[in-house]
């Protein structure tokens, strides 16, 4: 009998905020599966590590994010690791930043063992909830529209999705800061949205859209906005 | 020296979903509160109830729902007697299902609180990613849009959000249905949209929105869809 595959979300950061189930699977699974860049440490797993269980085996999926290596970017690799676990009989819990199906890499795991094995997900509080906490301001209220926007996307669909609703959470800001916060004041929304990053966590940083613009702002770091919210900044 | 107020997120419905804070604070502090309709049980007492410590006060905050009476809703009241407890010095946790910022009544006694009393919001497990982890596909991966719409709102703000973006979670469904679904068949969307409600909780119920049509759907219900996904039915 093949074992079960955990997409296991464990939250925004802070390890404090796993699920009573997510930390009660860490103690039961044989062994515990998360994604890493090419070089360097996984986030999933730190945010996890109060709660692994002493004596759990360990399977560090390395993960490229190099779009010359798209073909070969290590999920084809690390789906095969995880299945021999399966196959052996052995539960596996892959760990997940946040909700493993918000924009989580689970979804490229999933796609190739779903169909072959059993898979429970275990959903975990996303980084949009963890930001609306950090700033105390409501996400969404009443019959708000919610439009949730990956950076990347063009200006003018991110124009057309910011338009029609009152809240918005803009995510993967990166390098695409200074064409979003274009877009927001052209819009004249600048000063109801507040740029933050690491929400609830050791440096956390919540600040206006100029200052973010003038420090610079990472991959994992979001901008929120409420249309009818008092100003931010 | 006043109180703290806690707005405690429990999660979408399975008592194993609160967070470990939520669980923790559920045992140290003085007084829990919730909010209950007029007559009957509070949804978010019944998902935190196996956490809740002995002894531990209980405050019941009865909430109208009645439109005739949304001058006297209850909110007023019970951010007094909410602060009653603060001014006194006790902590006071707020129950919340889901997440206290995500359409949560929490933001209306934060509004009433928020200015005179401490107040630390504790993210949870929100609905939508319940739904997308008992559906087993994911809510959203790469840099796709997601629009979350409440399904009171009016048919052409619904199809325009629905256009632009590639994800869609429709929330608090009830007697809206049928305008949800007319809609969403106009835009090409039923075959890539589901019905689920109590995701993840006894009675779970996932169905075509035909089979939800002929049947009826309750407020705390959602319809889900990807514009690229498979087929849900």
């Amino acid at each position: 009998m093949s074992g079960t595959l955990y997409g296991l979300g464990v939250g925004p950061g802070d390890p404090d905020l796993l699920t009573l189930k997510a930390a009660r699977l860490l103690g039961q699974v044989a062994v515990v599966a998360y994604p890493a860049p090419m070089t360097g440490d996984s986030l999933a797993r730190r945010i996890a590590a109060p709660h692994l269980a002493p004596g759990t085996q360990e399977l560090v999926l390395r993960i490229s994010c190099d779009p010359a290596r798209r073909d070969d970017d290590g999920y084809d690799s690390g789906a095969l690791q995880v299945a021999a676990h399966l196959e052996a009989g052995r539960d596996v819990a892959l760990l997940c930043e946040g909700d493993p199906f918000f924009y989580g890499s689970f979804a490229y795991l999933f796609a190739r063992l779903a169909d072959r094995f059993p898979v429970e997900v275990v959903p975990g509080v996303a980084s949009v909830m963890a930001c609306s906490a950090a700033l105390a301001h409501p996400l969404t209220a009443r019959d708000d529209a919610l439009v949730v926007i990956p950076a990347p996307r063009p200006e003018d669909e991110i124009a057309g999705l910011l338009e029609r609703a009152e809240a918005a959470a803009i995510m993967k800001i990166g390098r695409h800061l200074p064409k979003v916060v274009a877009v927001l004041k052209r819009m004249g929304l600048a000063d109801r949205a507040v740029y933050i990053e690491r929400a609830g966590q050791p440096g956390q940083r919540i600040c206006s859209l100029d200052t973010a613009l003038a420090e610079g702002a990472p991959y994992f770091s979001m901008i929120l906005l409420h249309k009818r919210g008092k100003a931010w900044n």
